[in-house]
């Protein structure tokens, strides 16, 4: 079959034998003898001669392949390539859809005449989202076509044709109360906030049917109860989506001593122009930062600056929507993330740290797509992927809810992400040989202790210290004391219950 | 949201008011003024001037209509467009994976080495499919990249990088048997039919996790029990899929007396060019054809004219594959198709009446993209698309499965599909002031009659007579006919459950 799958894409940089591909970026110049391998690749594989040739997509893999090779070798010989600014946003230009200033007042006025929806703390999240970029060139809540697009093709037609991806859903659910509240005429709405106060206005809307079972059947592949993200957001939300543009009438704030780490696409951006960064790669995480992911971006930079890349920057980028219960919360997360730095596992010359705000979904393969995504808009043209990102067991049944080489490898064959060099993640485990944190030698897989998030958790719980050199002592010891909060709480909680039971008992004794 | 949506590619052709969009098929010369007025609206839309202008993708869609209805009223001044042959299949080549005649002693001779692995009756109607290239560029049944491709985007990437639509996934299902029996070091494997003999050779394969629900959930959108095909073919499928080249032994023949109907897509292709055809119009059914699909049809043909095409020829295309047990069987919709022509409601002159091989998915617009693609690939450029394609009422709740305008709204936007020309089916109902089928005029609903499938199928079982001017007579005998061989079976079906009944009423005699 003649495709060409992800591979040519991906961008193997935890491994001696650095393999390159064929970005479609523009930022290499074919000047560069490692760029000019890229052409002459890309070359190779459009030419009739090698489409005859190659009946098979193995065939053509296999070709490829051995490009890719000379052309690791080359890389690492050569000169870097050549580059000018970061890479471009989806759709060529950032959305930003805060109201400007000159506006403001008008629309502030307006916001009170307008029929009212009021959203929820996650739609908030999305408003943030939406209002900044980050899904760039989406203008406001999807309407029925992108919705369609999103769920059918995990990816949008943008206006010059070209596609973008947007694989997940942004969308704003509203119940007949709602809608009939709307009514038939209005031409723009009013969304407000959790709190009461007026948030967005969005215009030229579209309602429509909001079927939730092929909405999650197609975002998660799986239509079981306990999806986190559709138990909490989907599953009791009303029958109608609300799709339009927004106006967003003041940047979204949390007032939670975090807001400084919110740092907007077009704030990254700037930033990373102010440091001179000629490559971005991007780590989405929502687990706090151990050795082995530290090893990893170090590795990472390191590998970059080998293809000729002169100052490449880390964006360490928290995930900080929602997540579920058992998660680490943001606050404690980004406390642990800060000493990483304060304490020198990571260089804070060469990283960036700040706040992704979209919730999450554990849609897997799916949801990668966007993590990626909202990256490129941010900056960044190097994307790390683990294994199983954004992926979770089962709710009902005993195995991952997805392939775990899935996510990588639907990731690096994604519409509209053909500008993305993905970089998969090699998984560091504790080398007992070396008293640190190393890339897993199969060979030796014997001298290899893999400390599990469950493993870490029950660590911190009882106030254990895990193997020197696992995670910097400073990290370490904000997850003790958070999971020793947690403990407490459950004492709390215990009491609480003890008490409530305590009637029970009394109405209910042991007969003696 | 700067997103053009679908609407640019879909033509409409029912109505008075013509509306063209702008096609990728390089069919169209821009020296004709229609051609010219294409690659205005494309000029236009691509021009940052227009994206600048446009913040709302309501404002571009906007713009776009009325580019379209200056376009639609050019159209139909204008002279026609100039063609240079059909349009190319997917991939540029259509796949032909019949072995050749100098090789085929050699293949049938190791076909019997080989693992073998049995495949199902439906299996081998995608056999069928892949080996004549309706899903051209596939070369066999999908690899996990390829599979994972059609499952999140319903397109995969080709070798000259551009996407082709594939939204189905064509798979070969096997259990831990057969995949234990093929080993670890085939390098082949031979597929036997149900009759026993030796159908084909997978080469280059590839074994892979068959995870059923995803496939479903992403497939159909649901997983709620009772989808024909999952039922009948998926539920109870082995644990993994096998992806290879497809060498195919024989021409796949059903010798059901209707195999001359099983025109190739290169078949049709000759047939065309021997028609002289400037445009092909494709329709996919399932279903008897009354008149009021025929008055679309010889409808959608003058409109074509009218654009400027000289000979449009129709391709009259019934699914013949796997259909649920309540669809009218193959051979009697061919029988009644036959009269149809027969009867001149259709002009055989201009109309291509063959069968297409797939098997029936019944997954609405994810399925109406392999409908359409599939044509393409047998020379169709235009494809007439219906309220609800591929759809079903909801197996476990009481409303349509997918939302009847979802299908046709897909359709127009699926990657891949860019080159194909999207024409909506206007409704066409009984017109009782005129005794004929007749497009619906919602301003005089009353003089409309709807006839229901059920409310033909009871008249047929019943023996009645349809009113005048809905199907033709022969056309309706047909129909009767099966319908009271069904009457006849159930009768029978009856006495034979008595007779079987009759030991039990014995052994339990009523008291007296």
């Amino acid at each position: 079959m003649a495709t060409v799958a992800g591979v040519l894409r991906v961008l193997s940089v935890s491994n001696n034998n650095a393999t390159a591909l064929a970005p479609c970026s523009p930022k290499f110049s074919s000047s560069s003898p490692t760029a000019a391998a890229f052409v002459s690749l890309r070359g190779a594989l459009t030419s009739g001669n090698l489409r005859e040739r190659s009946n098979s997509l193995q065939q053509a893999m296999g070709q490829a392949h051995s490009l890719q090779q000379q052309m690791g070798q080359q890389s690492r010989k050569s000169v870097g390539p050549i580059r000018a600014g970061l890479i471009t946003p989806d759709g060529g230009v950032l959305v930003d859809l805060i109201v400007a200033d000159a506006l403001k007042e008008k629309r502030l006025a307006e916001a009170p005449t307008l029929p009212h929806v009021n959203i929820t703390k996650i739609d908030m999240e999305w408003v943030h989202v939406l209002s900044e970029g980050w899904a760039s060139p989406l203008r406001g809540f999807m309407r029925e076509s992108e919705y369609l697009q999103a769920l059918h093709f995990n990816s949008i037609r943008s206006m010059d044709g070209t596609l973008v991806n947007m694989s997940i859903p942004i969308v704003l659910a509203i119940d007949d109360v709602q809608k009939e509240s709307i009514g038939k005429d209005a031409e723009a709405v009013t969304l407000v906030g959790p709190d009461g106060e007026p948030v967005a206005i969005l215009r030229n809307f579209e309602i429509y049917k909001h079927n939730k079972e092929e909405r999650i059947a197609r975002t998660w592949g799986t239509t079981a109860p306990g999806l986190p993200y559709v138990e909490e957001y989907i599953r009791n939300s009303g029958n109608w989506l609300l799709g339009g543009d927004l106006e967003v009438l003041e940047r979204v704030k949390y007032n939670d001593g975090l807001d400084h780490y919110r740092l907007s696409p077009a704030e990254l951006r700037a930033e990373f122009e102010r440091r001179n960064a000629d490559a971005v790669f991007a780590f989405q995480l929502r687990n706090p930062v151990h050795n082995g992911h530290a090893l990893l971006m170090t590795d990472t930079r390191r590998r970059l600056l080998e293809m000729g890349f002169k100052n490449p920057i880390l964006l360490l980028h928290p995930l900080g929507g929602y997540t579920k219960a058992d998660d680490v919360p943001l606050e404690w997360r980004m406390k642990q993330h800060d000493k990483v730095l304060e304490e020198g596992v990571l260089d804070p010359e060469t990283t960036v740290i700040a706040i992704f705000p979209s919730p999450m979904h554990y849609a897997g393969p799916t949801e990668v797509q966007w993590h990626a995504k909202a990256r490129i808009n941010a900056g960044a043209d190097f994307y790390i992927v683990g294994r199983d990102p954004a992926g979770m067991g089962h709710p009902t049944e005993n195995r991952d809810l997805y392939n775990p080489d899935h996510g990588k490898m639907v990731l690096s064959m994604a519409p509209g992400l053909e500008r993305l060099n993905i970089l998969p993640f090699k998984v560091a485990a504790y080398d007992k040989t070396k008293g640190q944190m190393a890339f897993f030698d199969p060979k030796r897989s014997e001298d290899f202790l893999f400390i599990s998030g469950t493993k870490m958790r029950n660590f911190a719980k009882s106030g254990e210290s895990l193997p020197d050199g696992f995670m910097c002592p400073g990290g370490w010891q904000v997850l003790v004391e958070y999971y020793q909060s947690l403990n407490k709480e459950q004492d709390n909680d215990s009491k609480v219950e003890q008490v409530q039971q305590a009637p029970k008992v009394l109405k209910d004794p042991v007969p003696v």
